[in-house]
């Protein structure tokens, strides 16, 4: 018998150093020199010292933790008040605060299709998020890929579905903004489809909170699809609100029914205080200052601008992020080490890692930065570039 | 077509109702008057001065949110701090912090079978937690479910397995104190079995960090088996720590393919720093005082001493959870009214969500309260109890 039964693992990780695609973590301290162009903090909220500083208080009054689960002793008024506030925010009925936007997901992907008929069909975009993926492998329910951003390949999908006798409830999953390239979906086109059909419509809104729609309400609001009785939505409060956490907006029998059957809610501890505090605080921000998600849209059309004017291929952004295209992966790995050396960090991304096998830089366009530090960062970018053609 | 795709929803919960099954969330305020026995708040640390401290000043140096993905932008020195002195307590090589219990047991279960040729099995004891069940679902390995606390049992599917020609990767997965009835698992029995087979053990060791082992270190180094290289264990910083998140401690190499392959770790958002923060300010604290652990083992002994002697169907404990028959679902639920009006918060657990069929109360025993107040409790829940016989 092995000695390790865990030594494949470490064959694994030889092939993969050897094949170039080995990933390490790098700590940050807490004052780099770096400018940050990689996260999801779209409007720089994580260090506001408003937001910090609900976080700490939060913390202090409540507590580190919610000690259970939101069932037994984690609920606290502090999780009842950000919920509260969020669907209102949003414009949904009701809210439900789980501790990751990959829990929300899998809560709401799973506890939406596992009816108690069974026979439930999902319809799920090519380029959605790892974390819908895994919603639709834990669901009892079928799973249709759908080509991405494409209603009449979801149509067609939902029209074989409805011809079978004993059908089970359909719903439709999307990113409302994908995250690598920044994409916006086609969420009215999808709306009609599902309504057309039936169909639920479940939007994961991660990247379009305080990005889109009238002060950051996002993107279903966006489309004008909040608060309607077919559409669900999801959110995390770790990115535009700058903490951690998930949502599942919606109508306020389906927020119940996911209190009662979705289990990555009922078996988790509730969201740390801290966290709840911190997206609350980043909440009323967003509200008494509303321009925020206007300029960090401007910040992203005007660094594609820049960008597409020097030549490069760069993606017409939907929401706060820029994705450039580069000639290979060893190149886009080169490139981000130049802007690194040159003081800026960029996410990188290639195969396998990308839906479409092309390997691209991913620029967030933050909006707190003032106009000449991104022109500035642009002009970083544009000079770091590899040399093609 | 339905105009209310979801309507199926408010179907379901109508039914709930009627079966007197509905949860519903009940918020508390910072300052309860209950008396908590009902969390998992083992050591009273999610309250206590220096951890609360611990978080607030990590979210005011650090920020509210760890603004991205471990991989890009979300690793910080605090969280490798975290890693390292857990895993050094823990007498683990390594650790991984994740955004939470269920998101560790996740990336643990899926990352350690699916090896590149696939053909995986997976052992999971018949009374697991939700989130490595979800696991078993997500993993491409073949789950086998165990009889509970069997080692017999689970050699009987590890020799079925290695009698296969194109043999995976072999995993047994166990809570090391199984969260409803507090008993433990057999560990040592199951890791000679594992080790006879060539197969790796993962303990899931949220209920026994902090109680277990000298000064806390748990259950995989109460039994011997923390640092061997077969085993690999799980924990939540959300317990005993009192804030929230989770961790893997393993091997480095097994640290570092999950860093490489566990989706719950690769496309999630880092840990929050007010998490982190707190749950160092916590272990920080186990170390300085060792004696937490034993008090709140004896605490856990004493109050199933008092139940017992009243004549009530008590577990003996293995770790801070004593489990309560209570006649029936109806019953269980009355009875855990009455300790409520009387000031005490218990958990009350019926089918479906029990694994045996068998209503129960289940009490946690913290450390952190005087021995006058426990006793005080053991006589209200005896008082409360309903009439038998
Ligand atoms: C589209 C999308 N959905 C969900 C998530 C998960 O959210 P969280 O990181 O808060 O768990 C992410 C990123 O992490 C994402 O990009
Ligand atoms: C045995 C066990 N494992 C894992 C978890 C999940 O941990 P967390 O709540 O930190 O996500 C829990 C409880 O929540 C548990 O009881």
């Amino acid at each position: 018998m092995s000695q390790d039964p865990f030594a494949w693992t470490a064959e694994a990780l030889r092939r993969r150093r050897a094949a170039g695609l080995l990933r390490t973590l790098a700590p940050r301290p807490a004052d780099s020199p770096l400018l940050d162009l990689a996260g999801n903090d779209y409007l720089g909220l994580s260090r506001h010292p408003d937001v910090v500083r609900a976080a700490a208080e939060a913390a202090l009054h409540w507590g580190a933790g919610a000690s259970g689960s939101r069932l037994v002793t984690g609920s606290t008024e502090l999780h009842a008040r950000l919920e509260s506030e969020l669907a209102d925010f949003c414009g949904f009925e009701a809210a439900l605060v789980l501790s990751s936007g990959y829990a929300a997901n899998l809560a709401a992907v799973t506890a939406l299709t596992n009816a108690p008929g069974g026979g439930g069909l999902l319809v799920s975009d090519a380029h959605n998020h790892a974390s819908l993926i895994d919603g639709c492998r834990l669901s009892r329910a079928r799973t249709a890929v759908a080509a991405h951003a494409d209603p009449e390949a979801v149509a067609k999908e939902l029209a074989g579905h409805t011809r079978q006798a004993a059908e089970g409830p359909a719903l439709v999953v999307t990113d409302s903004v994908f995250s690598v390239d920044g994409d916006a979906a086609p969420l009215a086109e999808l709306a009609g489809v599902c309504s057309a059909a039936g169909a639920g419509l479940l939007v994961d809104d991660a990247h379009g909170l305080g990005v889109l729609g009238d002060g950051g309400r996002g993107a279903a609001w966006a489309a004008g699809l909040a608060g309607r009785p077919g559409t669900v939505a999801t959110v995390t409060l770790s990115k535009s609100l700058g903490s951690q956490g998930g949502a599942v907006l919606g109508p306020a029998h389906v927020i119940a029914h996911l209190v009662n059957t979705a289990r990555t809610f009922i078996f988790d501890t509730g969201l740390a205080p801290a966290a709840a505090g911190g997206a609350l605080g980043a909440l009323r921000l967003l509200r008494a200052e509303p321009g925020r998600a206007a300029r960090t849209r401007a910040a992203a059309a005007e660094l594609h601008t820049r960008l597409a004017a020097a030549g490069l291929e760069a993606t017409r952004p939907d929401a706060a992020v820029v994705s450039v295209r580069a000639p290979s992966p060893q190149a886009a790995v080169e490139w981000a080490a130049a802007c690194r050396a040159a003081g800026i960090q960029v996410g990188c991304f290639r195969p396998p890692s990308v839906p479409d096998g092309i390997s691209r830089l991913r620029l967030t366009a933050r909006g707190d930065l003032a106009e000449q530090v991104l022109a500035d960062a642009a002009d970083t970018v544009i000079a770091a570039a590899p040399h093609t053609g």
